[in-house]
């Protein structure tokens, strides 16, 4: 009698969850583009001004490709998961606003890597790895709530799943770091051509690295139809 | 004969609002980066440009964490109603609209505390407090409309949930004009402080404050699977 | 044999043009707010340069009311159709078009009211009546579009709603002309005050011009909870 | 048992793919509007200001229409598919990001044709072109998966569907290619020109070109009510 409220805000279904997170995704992934200006040249020289443009391009692509492999983990993991909670919602917050930071780091290096001082060249990449990496460490945390969390997640889930996930997420700390200290103390394009290659290699292991018996199954149904 | 329409506009239900009510906070919330600028410094100096923007940073975590509040609290209100009609859909326009306004003192707020003019620096805080006194009688409005309208919400709402919650909303203006005042009549930075710290207490209370029985219950789910 | 291809692209279910109508219309009304900025004012002017702005805030008004009202009307309109085909994409795609717009006349009005030329403020309040009632034009492609398909609809919607909603469009754009030609010709903030006031009698009428036995049955069930 | 993981991140229904997809086209579709500036001219000059801005009047109409017609793509071509997997993934996110790239050459052309530079004008219409292809190449990527991927369709679906929509996007590449040799040997407004009409003539082949048999089914529901 005394409990003026009802069960119907602890646990719910991860719908509005999914929808809210894939909205924020959508709208970064997009807003890298904003970016990408019109060369501020003088006239007859928009070609080279272009070209001149690249290291943006590439840190366009590099934080694009991010994004995208952030997605896939978030669809990966909420396939996972059967109901949320508050606890669930504020890791899933967390790596949100991780995510929607990129823009940021990624319009710094841009910018540095356009211009010619070496110094703030290093602080650029240095400080693209520390987002990158605060963005691995919240995925860290998510995946670590998850691992603690059974009661949450669909029944057919290996018990080992999250574990592993995490560390893949503390792979993904380290290498963010290794790629910000190559950028900084040896050079910052090392850094950058990293950043671009890191979203590869995750793509690449998170659908390979542990799950062996993959080939096989896929083997049971034919990639081309030959009917 | 002479009814040239039907009941289809009248009421319904609320999964188009809630659609759109996500995509709005999900831009808002993202929206909040773009504010997070290259610091305009001359070359070598890429560093201390980043250090110094901090208020910047600490207004983004502000808004970041406001918007996060205000989405779980839109989530949890809605899942307790049925069916939604135009009053309804008025009020939530009204949430989304302060909602929407939370970038711009935000922006404010940042750049005065990156330049140096004591009173402008008030003004700011006191602008921030003021739209996010604004935001929680946005609330106010919301919870107060459903508190009268027991028939859009689902039966097993108590009777309770909706009054207790307009308590929240208005504790909420009372403390967002606190801490305007104190950010103008005593120190700007204790006000930003405070914006810092009020969604922190919020996110706590909301689960909290009211629900006494809540840690009875959980308890009889284990947080961490035994199994 | 010689046709390559299926019925499904033909006829489909509205989910989609409604999700992604709900997601560009939430951006709209979002992307407003980048139109306001912080005043660009000596040091100790922060409160006279926000003051100053209130022409910025008086047409954001207008403009998110204008995009409300649409989001209100849009849905209303889909609550009633079944199946959606190509022709009514490219209406729908039509008014997603009209409403994207307003966003750019909302910043010319409120730039030229800060400005201080009489013949810029009567050029910007005739600019945004005209896309103002290019908006309502292309509602009354819509309504007019389905008033000729019955097919597309649900089967309960009177035959006499979309003719009555193409009147309402067709008041719309007199409305907006109307309002175009008195700020122009008599006072530009007059245009101004029309373009607030004009949501607003929208948001009115939509419930209660035709719909006389509304109240009716808005009687059978009361609207605030007697038990 | 040496097994970590589960079938749960292997295939999945297509639902969260489209609602990513379709915020983002959202989001594309309405950046654009934030190249339309209020025009930065002497005070009353507001006039002539808006109205040579038209090349970015003209621009953003065809980058709109374009957009529109991938959603449209996009939806005919998910109502079609039944499962994704990682590579559908990966081909849809190509597609995303060229159209996100989109705004950029919009911006330039737009900003080229309102300067006086006819070599300027010829690269940015060439650039546009070149983003244009690639759009196109990223459909032929995607149709060139499905046509070979027969067990992730729905079963109603033709043998000869994708084959022949692959071939549509090859005709697309070769078109934005010939818009940008014309743009950039002839004359760039000759370019500009056929980027607005591009995808007008992409929107009647798509409904028409191949799909011989429409006009006969469509006979059997009429398109006007006769009740």
């Amino acid at each position: 009698m005394n409990r003026p409220t009802d069960d119907l805000g602890i646990r719910s279904d991860t719908s509005r969850a999914i929808a809210f997170s894939d909205a924020v995704f959508a709208i970064i992934i997009t807003l890298l583009v904003l970016d990408l200006r019109v060369p501020d040249v003088p006239p007859g020289r928009l070609l080279s001004g272009l070209l001149e443009q690249w290291p943006g391009y590439v840190a366009y692509l590099a934080s694009y490709a991010y994004v995208a492999i952030v997605w896939l983990n978030h669809k990966s993991a909420f396939n996972r998961i059967k109901e949320s909670d508050r606890g669930l919602h504020w890791v899933n917050l967390f790596v949100l606003f991780t995510t929607a930071l990129l823009p940021f780091p990624t319009a710094v290096v841009s910018d540095a890597l356009q211009k010619h001082d070496q110094q703030d060249q290093r602080v650029a990449v240095a400080f693209y790895a520390l987002i990158g990496a605060l963005l691995c460490a919240s995925w860290l945390a998510f995946f670590h709530y998850l691992a603690r969390r059974k009661d949450l997640l669909r029944e057919e889930v290996s018990e080992r799943h999250f574990p592993a996930e995490r560390v893949r997420a503390l792979v993904g700390v380290i290498l963010y770091v290794a790629a910000g200290l190559i950028g900084y103390l040896v050079a910052p394009l090392a850094g950058l051509a990293i950043f671009v290659v890191l979203p590869v290699f995750y793509a690449v292991t998170s659908a390979g690295l542990y799950q062996v018996p993959l080939t096989r199954r896929m083997a049971r149904r034919p990639p081309t139809s030959g009917s």
